[in-house]
Formats: structure tokens, sequence, C-alpha cells
């Protein structure tokens, strides 16, 4: 892939906790913030349960339609961990013990503490690369263009940074926030115009509330620095003109 | 549908502020819990852009597996809400000017504040039903068996309340969680057999990390609380005996 593809991913978050409410994810924007800093757009999320034939047939959907799948949950040693056995059958691989990962996570456990429940942790698809994991040794996996990530914000996160080498990205997406004082009925048709006349710049409108009172977040994404600051500058001019405050979030 | 039927529902997020990480959604979590309060499960959760064509074809796959689809944002004034144009499309339906809804708004505004921004808010599919909104006038909208929300928290929150008739659920799904001072490989074997002898409910099993202790939540869900009962009864006699200790979370 050349640094001007562009380059998109799918997350797929498993989990029953996410769907029951009982859980909040926040794995979804903390791979997004990554992979865009990295060139790549994730074009689509989705949250499934612990159900072995939903997880196979949606790894299999995305994987084809997306650069790269990164998954989230069900890695560890309890009897709902079930996407290493998964997506070995979504991959129609052997699941197996994973000679690498049984070294690592034997010499992270006290002799004596590496049970048949943390043993679990190796078993993996047939010839998986593994995701090193500096917080708490049990590694996550890849196979082809899918990553399997625990789900443990935490321990996610410092995951991430090892995997930056085995993304080939596009362009880094820059984006820039201009934030007005001000409701979003009394910019749209402007908005409207700019994001017409600059249809390579996503425009996003996003209104909040903060300390009590109302703004809108007017966020500018694209790869080319130069159109963003046309579009900032055509903002900035009409809230001048409009005397609507430009205000700092 | 009658009580004893199970009903399932699929949420749409609507919006690339999520997939690109600057906003965490917090909606699912919201939908999700009052969902389960009137007996409806979440089948599928998807995050997916405000792209048209994306917005109808989803929909029009959420809405033939699921019972129920809500979808989340892109219902706003500006040029980035294409939410109701994409459900028209959706379900063959004009696109066209909501009576009540302008009705609604022109007497929410101030004479001379119902501009073209906010007119855009009434546009919607031809005899779609409307969802109240109590916090910003804006109304959501139905059709069939599809509910558009907004995308701010606040005033999604402030109108599912009003939607509870309107949605037929099941037998409310309990729940109940324990709390163990352990880590997850030490009762993997146990929790197994246990999901293993009670295949009617669904056993979660949640490591966490409280004021620098590790614990695991065990989450039971399930219809019929006396089957809970007799799960979380096997949970603590096992604690007990193991002399793990039950903390409250």
């Amino acid at each position: 892939m050349t640094k001007n593809k562009k380059v998109n991913a799918a997350i797929l978050i498993i989990g029953n906790e996410i769907l029951s409410g009982r859980t909040q994810d926040t794995n979804t924007g903390t791979i997004a913030l990554w992979l865009n800093s990295i060139g790549v757009t994730v074009n689509e999320v989705r949250v499934i349960p612990d159900i072995e034939g939903t997880i196979i047939d949606t790894v299999n959907h995305l994987r084809k339609v997306s650069d790269y799948v990164f998954t989230t949950g069900g890695i560890g040693p309890t009897h709902d961990d079930i996407t290493a056995q998964s997506i070995s059958k979504a991959f129609k691989l052997e699941y197996e013990i994973h000679k690498e990962a049984f070294k690592i996570l034997e010499a992270y456990y006290k002799t004596g503490e590496f049970n048949e429940g943390r043993q679990k942790m190796v078993w993996m698809p047939k010839k998986a690369n593994l995701i090193l994991n500096p917080t708490s040794g049990a590694p996550g996996f890849n196979v082809e263009n899918v990553f399997c990530l625990p789900g443990v914000p935490s321990i996610l996160k410092s995951m991430l940074g090892g995997l930056t080498n085995a993304i080939v990205g596009g362009k880094p997406i820059l984006s820039l926030t201009i934030s007005l004082r001000t409701v979003e009925s009394e910019i749209a048709e402007f908005l409207t115009k700019v994001q017409n006349n600059n249809k390579d710049v996503e425009i996003g409108s996003y209104p909040f509330f903060q300390a009590g009172k109302l703004g809108v977040s007017i966020v500018m994404r694209s790869e080319d620095q130069s159109r963003i600051n046309s579009c900032s500058e055509k903002i900035i001019e009409f809230a001048n003109e409009k005397k609507i405050e430009i205000v700092d979030r």
C-alpha cells in the first residue's frame, strides 16, 4: 500500500456487557484516535454478543470489506471468552497452543500460578502473530488483517503502541475544530455553502452545552492542511461579520 | 406480541464524530438500559458515517432482522444531518414537511426565529409518527419499527420516557452482579461448570481494578429471578469455601 491510498478499518466490539448497557465502551474512541493518527479511517463499528456464530460471520464479513479489523474482548480465561476459537473457525485454522505465548505466560507467572484458566489464554489460531501486552502478560494476536485485543481499556491502550509498525496507513487525517457561541440553526445555511464549495473537507457540526451556555463545534477533517485552513478562514470571517463569539473548548 | 416472546432491537449510531474518536458515544448505554427495563434485548449496535447510501442499506438490513431499530444522530438543522431524508429513501416514502412537527416548532420558537435551518427539522418521511422532545422542541420520528432519535445525549434521554408505551417488550431481563476479590483465572473452571449447568442464565465475568485492587464482577442475566438466585447461591458457596472475599461494587 502506498501513502496515497485511503486506508480504512472496522472495529468489532465483542461483549454482552456493552449490549446490556452495563459497561460503557471506551475502546472505540481509543482505537479510532490511534488509527487516525497513523492515517487509517474507521468506516464502521459493530458491537456483537459473545455468540460464536455471530463472531465468525461478522469477522468474515468485515475482513473482506475493510483493510483492517480490530476486535476487542473475549480473549481472557473464562467461559465467555470465545474470540480466539471463533477467529480460528472464521479463518478455518487449527485452534491450538501458541508456543511463544505459552513461554511468555510461563515466565510471567510464578511457579504453580500458570493454572488451567490462564493456560486457556495461550490457545490461538495456528500461526497467529502475537500482540505483546506490557500490562498483564497475556498477548493478543493477529491473523492476516484481523487484530484481536482484550476488552479491558487500560490493557488495550498499552498494547496499541507496539502495533503501530504492523499497520500501513495512508496520510494522517488532520482535523481542526472551531467552536462558536451560537446555535446550529443560525449557521446551518452558511455551513452548507462552505461544505458544497469544499467537498474534499469533511465538515461536521456538533452542538454543545458548557457551563450553562450553548455553542456549536465545527470540525473540519482532511488529509490536506491547506484545505482545512481555507475552510476555517471562511468560518472565522463569517463569525466576525455576524459578531458571533469564537470560544475555546 | 405476547409477553413470552423474546423481543430484540438493534441500535444504529449515525455520526462521523463517533468514528473519528472525537466524541464518546454514550447513547448506546442509555438506550440499552432503558430497553432492558422494558424487556427488549439489544442484539447488535452499529456505528456508521453520515453517508446516505450507508444509512439506507444499514437501516434496511437491521429493520428486517430486528424487532425494533433505534437510530441516533443526524436529525438536526445542518448539512451533515441526513438521517430523515435517508430513512425516507430506505422506506421509499416522500420526504416532506410534517405538519404537526411544523406546528410544534412554530409554537416553540419566538416569531422570526423559526428560520430555514430550523425548518429543515420538520422534513420527515411521509406519515412518520412524532417522538416528542421535552428538552428542545424538535421531535424525533418513527416509521414502522424504526425510531429516530437525536444524537445529543441529554435530549435523547429526555425522549425515551415518552416512547415506552410504543414499544412492546417481553419479560424484563433481570440481572444480579456478585463481585469477588479474586482474578478471573482462579474462578474460570468453576464458572464454566456453573454456566454449563445453567444454560438459561447468561453468566459474564468482568475483571476490574478499583482503589488499586483487582477483582472480578460476575453478572448473571435471565428473565427468571429464581434461576439467577440458584446460580448466585453456588457462587457465594464457592467463594466462602475458597475464602474469597465478596465485595461491594
